[in-house]
């Protein structure tokens, strides 16, 4: 009795013990959202909408404010969304994510609140519903499944920016029904497909103070482990500042504001976007930068959508993986866009470049040298003997938030200790590449650290 | 052989001298969709719209910019288009007409190129079709359909007595679109359903020379035997100029413009209406008035969508017959505004009227003491005994145009011959009540009249 007495003690000791270093290290730290998010690294962004089906190229600014002139253009013959959440997987994605509506306003489900939604075309008689289909093969393939919502364009019903068209008491109508609508919308998305890793507004949401709907109550409702991306009051995650599928180095974590979108835009806009970009050391929320990229985005290209004669714009593997070393390699989530043809599938050309880039990757980093984990001022991993190397990974446990503030990586040559690199951010993934060292010990010294830091995973690899 | 070709030659002249005649009668001539028209003399309008189901009293007004908020109140879970054709033809009509679209723009069929439409809707799982139904029930009962469009008003799009609200780039793309739009639903209309009596156009359309959709064309493509109603190139029939279900006399069947909407507006507002009232009897455009009215249109209501509690504003079957007597009685058509109920049924007492009204008229009319039928600048009808009268009808062949300018009606009376009435225009149908009178003749002189007056009828009545 008195030894169990003792231990709880002890334990409860041990838990105030922890919880007052926690409050001392005041660093911010993830959801478990957040969490799943990093850990995902890549994810899918599958656009698909009226524009695919017009057989002509996508000009954003033109149809933004011009209907689709006949949407039963819409025919997927052979659509199979198991087929665009493989090649995905093929990528390494662990999440995927759909545009139900984009900015035509048309939504690829059954909406009870939106007409102009699968209901209103033949294709499938009116019974389709892609939204369904896509989380059900991403539960099949184990990829997390998101959804992306555009409210803030519809062609159709006639919305620019937010704003319904016209400037009279007719259009003030139109735009409460619009947001109403828009709630109704959230509402089936986030209560009928069950767990979401992420729900993304497209160029965010006006909030209730913007007189724009309410979609964040209803999210906070239905989906309280999600994603939430984003509106004027909340952001879980942050655009990286460009659409390159990069983020420059050091990209931290954490963010002076809880939103990104429509308030603070002098500070979130000037340096192009250098505050997105890098993010904020002693940024209170915590905020990971996405780096998002059309895989059809080579040569000149910058493609979203599907058009007939783009696949020689598919993106080279080695461009890939330049991406995916400073996006995921800079402590941010590379997010690719697929779009699937008119047929309903993802090309082959796009298909097999997945994959190629899938295998790089695990080609790269599947087998590192050695491996190490551990908390501290100094991490030393051994090679026991001389050996090339020419990357290194560190992983901070971001679980307990983003600690490290500046560091040195060195290798221990015939001549001693060298630096390989001097860091700032480490966060949820560092990847450097490197002239071929021959090495037969690293080491990783924290300089500068908010409390003691957590490395997750510490590797050396010799890629070929 | 002789005989054979003296026949030929006695009937060629006969061809020839009866076109003459009727050339040297420069009066305009009903189509054979006219004819039909003015033949049904009573036709029923239903109303069907998504604020049948709103639970409110119908605002105009606000409505026409205020949208629908759920159009999944559209429930009507007893719809019986059968009963609603019965009960109108209980009444008489010969005729029904549906509104396909009416002002919120919400389509009561499986449209294709409008999605706010039974599509859209989750009441028979968005396979209902109720112009289909309407239409087939006619066709079993032997009432034939007509179709009502409007395109006018849509609080769903955003337009606005015609026009697509916003003034910019993207209202004009939108206007273009919805120009589109409803070409496409009046060739969905007009191709999908079979031979129609008439399409009106609720307010009219406006044509392509005003910036709206060529929705004449689509018609007469697919429907060259029906009523137009109405757009600024052509109407077949026109507004009596209000909506109490009268017209005044004389009405005459002929006007001088093809047609009555967006153009000459000052001459057609004069004197409210004067000229939509009466006609033109110099009219080079036969254009016959119609007089429309809701059922539900007594003590201080005018109603075309059904509203809770509204049963006390059915029109008493007097003043039913009034309206009929001066409606149907001056050579216009009596239209009739019926509405169902949420539930999908016309209601009880609405069809209990209509069944009384029309049990009236037969009452009155079905059995003359005396008909006759002539040529020439007198007809005479003998009862060859002194009889109580009370009601004259005379009916011109208008297969030949409206002829009678100047007539009087005269009955013979034990003193000699009488005044009954001195009228003007007869056309289609004149219905004549007056005091008892006991005569053993009655004679209808024309004073006046383009060409020779062929008179189809000339009954008598006395109606108890």
């Amino acid at each position: 009795m008195r030894k169990k007495l003792q231990l709880t003690v002890l334990l409860l000791f041990g838990i105030l013990g922890y919880a007052k270093t926690q409050n001392k290290v005041n660093v911010p730290i993830p959801t478990q959202a957040q969490l799943t998010w990093q850990n995902a690294e890549l994810v899918a962004v599958f656009h698909y909408d009226l524009h695919v089906f017009d057989g002509g190229k996508y000009n954003q600014q033109k149809n933004r404010i011009t209907p689709i002139v006949d949407y039963n253009i819409f025919n997927p013959k052979n659509l199979d969304t198991d087929q665009w959440i493989k090649a995905a997987k093929d990528a390494g994605c662990k999440i995927a994510i759909l545009t139900a509506t984009h900015e035509t306003g048309f939504a690829l489900y059954q909406s009870d609140v939106n007409p102009y939604s699968l209901k209103a075309v033949k294709w499938r008689y009116g019974k389709g519903d892609i939204v369904k289909d896509f989380v059900e093969s991403c539960h099949k393939n184990g990829v997390k499944p998101g959804i992306y919502i555009g409210i803030r364009w519809n062609s159709f019903f006639g919305v620019f920016d937010f704003i319904v068209n016209g400037d009279n008491q007719f259009a003030e109508n139109r735009q409460q029904y619009y947001n109403r609508m828009c709630e109704g919308m959230v509402e089936e998305l986030m209560s009928r497909y069950g767990v979401l890793a992420i729900v993304w507004f497209d160029g965010g949401a006006h909030g209730p103070e913007l007189d724009g709907p309410d979609v964040l109550r209803v999210f906070e409702k239905h989906q309280p482990n999600c994603i939430f991306y984003h509106n004027s009051q909340r952001a879980d995650i942050r655009w990286g500042g460009s659409e390159s599928g990069t983020v420059p180095y050091p990209c931290w974590g954490t963010y002076p504001f809880p939103y990104l979108h429509s308030t603070n835009q002098e500070v979130v806009l000037a340096n192009n976007f250098q505050l997105l970009k890098e993010g904020d050391p002693n940024g209170k929320y915590y905020m990971p930068a996405m780096s998002d990229a059309p895989l059809r985005g080579y040569n000149g290209r910058h493609e979203w959508f599907w058009e007939p004669g783009d696949e020689e714009h598919i993106l080279p593997v080695e461009n890939l993986m330049n991406m995916y070393y400073k996006s995921v390699g800079h402590n941010s989530t590379l997010i690719l866009g697929l779009t699937p043809n008119p047929d309903g599938l993802l090309p082959e050309p796009d298909v097999e470049r997945l994959k190629e880039f899938g295998k790089e990757i695990k080609h790269r980093f599947s087998t590192p040298i050695a491996s190490t984990s551990g908390t501290g001022k100094e991490i030393k991993l051994s090679l026991f003997k001389n050996q090339r190397i020419n990357h290194v990974i560190v992983q901070e446990d971001i679980v307990k938030g983003e600690r490290v503030r500046e560091f040195v990586l060195e290798g221990k040559t015939k001549d001693g200790w060298q630096t390989i690199f001097e860091g700032s951010c480490i966060g949820h993934k560092f990847i450097h590449q490197f002239e071929d060292m021959e090495v037969d010990a690293v080491r990783l010294q924290i300089l500068e650290s908010k409390g003691e830091v957590q490395i997750k995973n510490f590797d050396v690899f010799n890629v070929n």
